[in-house]
Parts: C-alpha cells; structure tokens; sequence
C-alpha cells in the first residue's frame, strides 16, 4: 500500500511546532504531509522532514486524499472541522476536549489503551489532555500490575500548557521583574511591578512570575475547574475503571514546559516500593529517576524536551495501606500533546495501513 | 509585675528580620528586649520598636534575667542554648526542629492547641516547622468541628524557607535567566546557563527558577523527605490525633516567600463547602478567598507579608466521602515562622505574667 497522507491541522501553534519536529525525527512513515492552520497563517512556509512546506488555510478541501489528520485547535474548531475532515474520509486524531468523553470516540494513549484505537465510529480518536498524560504511561504501568483504586493529585503545571501565549507571559514578566530583589515580599507587589509593564491581559488568572496560581481551565459546577474533571473522567475512560475514585488540584507554576503531578495512589492489593520500581523500569516509555540519597529525582528543567515520563520520589504510604506516593514529570507538549497524538498515528498507520 | 524581658536569638536571619518586625508592629508587652546573634554578628545595630539595640553574641549570660527567649537557630544551635536558656530561668520558645517531638515539649499553635503551652517540664515551648504551620489554623479550626481523619498534602514551598540564602539563589537565577526566551526548553538548559553564571554551591539540590523541585529537607528512611514527616508527625501532635493519617509531597517553587498547600482533606463525617467556608470564617486568623467565578483564589503574591492563613478553592471531593480538597496559602515567614512564635510568647505573657 501507498504511504498515508497526512495533515497537521493547527500546524503553527505551540504544540504544532513540536509536533513538525517530532514528524520529522521519527520513521518517515508518511507519503504526503500537509500543514494546515487559520487563513491568517495560510501562505507561510514550514519545515518538516526537512523540506519546506506552504501552510493551506482550513478548509474542506484540504481533507480530500488525507488519510489521517492530525488536529491541534481549539475546542470550538475541532468541533466544527474534525467531523468535516472525517467526512472527508481522513481518521482524525483530535487534541481538543470536544470529543473526548464521547462514548463514540476512543480516548487512547498507546502504552495503556491501543486496542480502543481500532474502533472509532465516527472515525475520530481522542488524545488526552496533557496533565492527565503526563501520568498516564505510569500509572498505566501501575495499574496494570496492582489495580489501581484511587488518586489523589495536585499538579505543578507549565505555562506552555496554555500555548504560545502562556509561555510569552512568563518570559514577559521575568524581565519585567528581574533585577528588583524585593520582588515577592509584599502583598500585591508583583501584580502592581506588571501593571506599570505589561499589558493587563494575559493567558492567566493572576502573575504567574514568583507565584504559583491555583487554576486552570474554566468553571465547572461546584467550584472544580475543567482542568481537574479532566483529569477525572480521562483517567477513568483511558484505563477503564468507571468507579476509579479521583481528586485533583491544579496549579500553574512559572515553569515554561513540562507538567509536574504530585500522586497519591491507592491500589487494590500490597505495593512496595521496589516492586513498583521493577514495573516501571519494564514500561518501555517510562523512565524512573528515584535516588534521593545521591539527589536523583525528575525536575522540568532537567526532563524538559524528551519524550518519557518521568517518575521519581516513589514511597510506600506510612499510614494508608496499599498506597504509594509518588512525584512524575512529562513535557506537555511532547508525551502530553504532539508525541501522544503522532504515536496514535503510528499505531493506526502500522495496524491498519 | 513588671514587664517581661525578652531574647531574640538568632535576630539577624530571615526569620529574625520578620520578627522584628512583628515584635514592632504588635501590642507592645515587652521591658528590655535583646538582641542575640552569632559572635559574627555582634556589635551590629539593628532597629526593634523603633529603637536601635546592639546584637549581643550567644553567650550564656545573656539569659540572664530574661523572662521568654525566642530561638530562630539551626537545630545543632538550639540543641546546645535552648537547654541553657531555660537553665537559667528563661521560657525557651524553639523554632528549630530540635524539641519538637519530645514528648516533654508543647508543640503549640496559638488557635489549635494553646493549652498545651501551659505545661512545660523543661520550661522549652516548641514551634511548628513552616510548612505544617501553613495550613494549621485553617485544618485546626475544620478538625473541631468536623473530627480529621486523613491528610493527603502536596505543598509548593517558597524559597525563603531555606532562610536569606534561598531567597537569594531564587533573585540570582532570575536574573542570570532572564532575557533569554528560549531558557527552560531543552532538557539541562537551566543547569548548564546557570554553571557559568553563578557559584555551584546552592541552598537547594537542583534550579528553583523555572523549575520545580520534588525536595526539601534531608533524607529519612524509605525515601521520605524530613520535611514530609514533619507535616505528618507535627500535625498528629499539634491536632492531638496519635492516628491521623498524612501523606505529604514537598516541593520547592519558585516564590519568594509564602508556601500553598493542596489538601485533601477526610474527616469523620459528611461535610460542605458551605458549611466549611461557615467554619473558616469563624476562625478568626483564617481569610477565605473562595470565589473562582471572579478569579478569586489566594495565591503567594497576593497574600505574602501578611499574617492569616488564606483558604480557596474549597470543593467537596466528588469520590472521596466526608472529604474536602482546599488550597491554603500562608506566609512561612509570619505565621509560618515569626508570627507563630510571637503568639506563644504573647500567649504565655498574657495568662502568666
């Protein structure tokens, strides 16, 4: 059969940006690969794989002979133009929070669910939303082997997560600060040092410099935010346990990429700490860095840019049994968008192509 | 009687500078007040109550004569003077890690358990460590009413809780990181920026700016930090609950000064948001900022330099039965550190002198 084609639909974002790069350091399995975004990006030239490629306007057109297509938009647009591109006949894997708990539409990360890929009847599969994949692939692993029963989850949550924009405002507000060493000292001073520097807009709720910011996402009922349902009822559908019990809190750091997830997990029998090790040595995309003695553990900056998920911190829970608490590091726009989303092409081109 | 002598040891560092401060700005109880110091900084003048005083080295005839010696030392110091401040007469109250679990030793938060203060047997009153003391008045004030069952915490601790150097390292990072928008994209950029830049030897084990790292304290056994179990031992201890469950991950952030907290929360019976946020603000130190339709949440920048313990997003957990997730904010400087101790000592002066 003839190489697939395919499109990257919302080519120029942050998340296109590294998905070009992933496309284009991994097999070359495709034929054709189009590059797709707003009319207001239509017209530039791209690299990938190397060569320059002219980006198309969205458009149904665009779809015609595209095997599979990839969408990185907003939630708005995935919902207008993946069924459009589906309808077309391209398999689209959709990034958004549209369709993911659609019962119809597959919600698939490839180390834990590949076989939900195979049936799509709209002919859409869900990619997850990047705080509850910068766990996924080890608890996944955990889960497999222990049964998993509960989570109980704070996030320290990249900037990037909220696009090009949210990594800007921290650049923007670092140099807007450095240099005053009183920064941080008294109530309000860094949302007033901004005021008088930066525009009042931004990506978040407050400064995201010297702060850390308890929210992300939009309001859903009962004071959750939509970052924390997410991580809810994606957890649940990925691994397949409806009654899995989770509690989340997210917050945003000034950290630029790569999601942080403090876990506290409950399983259905005895866990100890080297037996978890073992299986998350064995998980292929995982990668444990677990060796406080000599200063080992996962941080952003050291992880940042790389495909695994880090684990580290692993302990045995003193007082809730079958318990382990653990701390994981994923980069949000590698394993926890573009790398999820191309490795679910991958699996679909290699099973089905 | 006549008004109370009191010591401040260890008058020059972080903590020392904020309880300065603290003694200035409250109800003025004291007769003399000392400043003590390392033999390094003797000779120093520094201002308390609008007076300059001269810092007296450590010594053991400086107690002589005081009636209440506040500690704000390492652990070793305290190990050594606390014993021979209360030898001569003074009511030792440590800030250090040194007495906090004797049994023979009052672990006292003023709101929660201040009767404890009462009975001393070796006339030393202890402190809580910052991060338990976050989140104390707020979880004290929910336990009376509610009975705590379990603790699962996740902190995002500033800084200045490693004292004036880290303070320091976090304002040096920025401003060796700062200009370049491109840092904290690649796996090791931090790291290798800042080689060049700054001296190796820092008060944390890997980058704080842009940056979060999974760590504080020193090792203990099965992988624990000690500033983990010291949430969970001092909370058990303060709260009076011999069989609290706690599981605790401390992290270090990127703030200045003010740790947060995400707690989730289980207690003996059903509880609501709306009876919770009934409690809190109650609770006469605690500040409720719980309106996330107007994106009011506390966060570090908002609230650092002042004295409550700020509560937000508080939600009833959706799978966890009698339990609450909640984001608490306090200063680790104030009530954290200075503030708390200031209260003892007020505590004691008031219903014993």
């Amino acid at each position: 059969m003839s190489k697939p084609t395919l499109a990257l639909v919302g080519a120029t974002g942050a998340v296109g940006t590294v998905m070009r790069e992933i496309i284009s350091s991994r097999a070359d399995i495709y034929g054709e690969i189009r590059l797709v975004a707003s009319a207001r990006s239509a017209g530039k030239v791209l690299r990938v794989r190397g060569e320059d490629v002219v980006v198309q306007a969205l458009a149904p057109e665009v779809f015609d002979g595209v095997d599979i297509a990839i969408f990185d938009v907003p939630d708005e647009v995935s919902a207008d133009w993946v069924p459009i591109a589906a309808a077309r006949g391209a398999i689209a894997i959709d990034k958004s929070g549209t369709f993911r708990m659609n019962p119809q539409v597959p919600l698939v990360v490839p180390e834990v669910n590949p076989d939900d890929a195979r049936t799509r009847p709209l002919g859409i599969v869900s990619t997850p939303n990047c705080t509850t994949l910068s766990m996924m692939a080890a608890m996944g692993a955990l889960h497999a082997e222990y049964g998993l029963r509960e989570l109980v989850v704070a996030s320290y949550q990249a900037v990037s997560g909220a696009g090009v924009a949210g990594s800007a405002r921290l650049y923007d507000e670092i140099e807007a600060l450095a240099g005053d060493r009183t920064i941080g000292q008294t109530a309000g001073d860094v949302r007033k040092a901004l005021q008088n520097k930066l525009p009042e807009e931004s990506p978040f709720p407050a400064p995201v410099a010297f702060n850390v910011v308890p929210w992300a996402g939009s309001l859903k009922e009962d004071g959750w935010a939509s970052e924390e349902l997410k991580l809810r009822n994606e957890s649940r559908k990925i691994l397949g346990i409806a009654d899995l019990k989770v509690s989340a809190t997210c917050v945003r750091v000034p950290v630029i990429t790569t999601h942080s997830l403090a876990v506290h997990a409950t399983f259905a029998g005895e866990v100890t700490v080297a037996d978890a090790h073992r299986i998350l040595n064995a998980a292929p995309t995982v990668v444990v860095m677990d060796d406080p003695a000599n200063g080992v553990y996962p941080t952003p900056a050291d992880v940042v840019g790389t495909d695994p998920t880090y684990v580290g911190r692993v302990r045995q829970a003193i007082d809730f049994p079958n318990t382990l608490d653990l701390f994981v590091c994923g980069d949000n726009l590698r394993k926890g968008a573009a790398l999820n989303a191309a490795e679910i092409a991958e699996l679909i081109v290699a099973t089905e192509f």
